[in-house]
């Protein structure tokens, strides 16, 4: 899919929806691809995001551990991703030109990160929920695992949807 | 100055630890790398890191600004790096064995970002100070601006320091 | 100045707004009676409140200190007057209808509170500004000092204030 | 049981431990009776507090809802709780002397509370797990719901515990 393929003014399906979000995720965010962030789950109630580990995303290069930066960009990216998400669950026939208008008032307000253990693995898991609902601003809880299960880090994030 | 000029059990100053501490950040954390982190200034007291604009830390092309996960980064660094220095400020006569053993005690515990306004720059600048002191625990706050002085981000960091 | 008093449509200046946030404040707000706040200063652009020192709100009476939950309560209370007071400054004629219909809709999204010191003193003065402005949310940091001027407690909180 | 009747020098049962821990906190601790706190349940592994609505504890008397001072102040407790109890899990023999000395370093370094909905309820259930364990720090969450089962309000607070 391209944007040429777009009519942007009719309505369009969730799964165009999540695909078109995927698409501007990954090819038009430069530092999701600079962190190598994939997604692997999208829809209006569950997204996951997928990193796989690369040496130069390491903090300390003894403990080879992720740099707690890293930690806190997955995290705020896939909170990020929740709130728009949800913020557009309701509109039934919400086109791509409606969707590009709300994007611009989407942000992070604020943010906390809390680490549990060394972000250690070959692969990390982001994953968010929704906790809080308002017209405004969503509150999303974060986790961070990796490929083995083991919880790196919890973060909760309040975001501006509209 | 490289490792091998450094006799590692005699004392150092606070000069050539700072100077140790500026090489292991530059040289040997790949993630500060790869953000294109400086340390600007760096003391007991202060600590000041700079980043020059680059397209690939962006999170929005079309705005042109910063990933909220670039500034939660640089804020998470400046902190960490403020609390180390801090932890060894009343040891009088540390040597670089010594300064070395602490290290893998150091590490962020929570951090909370505050974004105030959109990431746009040409240069930011990072600081930190501590708020609260313990021997086991640091609390920094930290400030992001730009080159023309914006205030672009606010941060509170919990981390150990022994 | 009894609710009897105002003619509720007519516009309102300033001091007269500030006259009714504190008279809702202390008369029909009863946790803040509970714990004994008075407004000391009150404008759109600072708020301080302060509570004298009372033994039914320690929480360690062998130290004889603060309860940690007073301190939160009084750092929530100076940050939502100081984000209700910032969210009605450029209201040029509201009227206290007006000002009502605004109050349900303002509340805390989330608060972070960092305790730097023990909560001692004879009398306590909590300060607050805003630190983001938005149409719909305002941040501020709210700060805890004692009568000496001891520093005791930061807090950093999200209001929803439309 | 009084402080009389403990031998304070002689090797404490958890059952024992837990007794102390629940007298300190209803006669000792004034800012916990004022808001009407009752231990529900407590153990190394879980603990919850109980509060029945009061009056005096309301923000709003026009929506009848909890101060969200009183919601901080509860999570902070019952984490603050939690985080002792898992402090002294893995003493085997502790006594109450030796406990009474843990006690003073005891204390909140900082909080996130998120607000999710109104504090309505005759009865407010608040419950607690550490997420992150180390010798000299913990890490837990909190959590406020009400008698029927509805989430007031998410807590996440780190605790000096040594």
């Amino acid at each position: 899919m391209t944007d040429n393929d777009l009519n942007t003014t009719v309505p369009l399906s969730t799964e165009a929806l999540s695909e078109h979000v995927t698409q501007l995720f990954s090819q038009h965010m430069p530092f999701n691809q600079l962190l190598g962030l994939q997604i692997n789950k999208i829809s209006h109630d569950k997204v996951e995001i997928r990193m796989p580990w690369n040496d130069k995303l390491m903090g300390n290069p003894i403990k080879k551990i992720l740099h707690g930066g890293v930690t806190a960009a997955i995290l705020d990216t896939v909170g990020g991703l929740m709130a728009i998400l949800y913020a557009t669950k309701d509109i039934d026939n919400i086109s791509i030109d409606e969707f590009r208008k709300t994007l611009p008032n989407v942000g992070t307000i604020d943010m906390r990160v809390d680490y549990l253990r060394p972000g250690k693995g070959e692969e990390f898991i982001a994953t968010a929920e929704v906790i809080r609902k308002g017209k405004k601003v969503a509150v999303c809880r974060m986790e961070l695992h990796n490929e083995a299960g083991v919880h790196i880090a919890f973060g909760t994030g309040t975001y501006m949807i509209a």
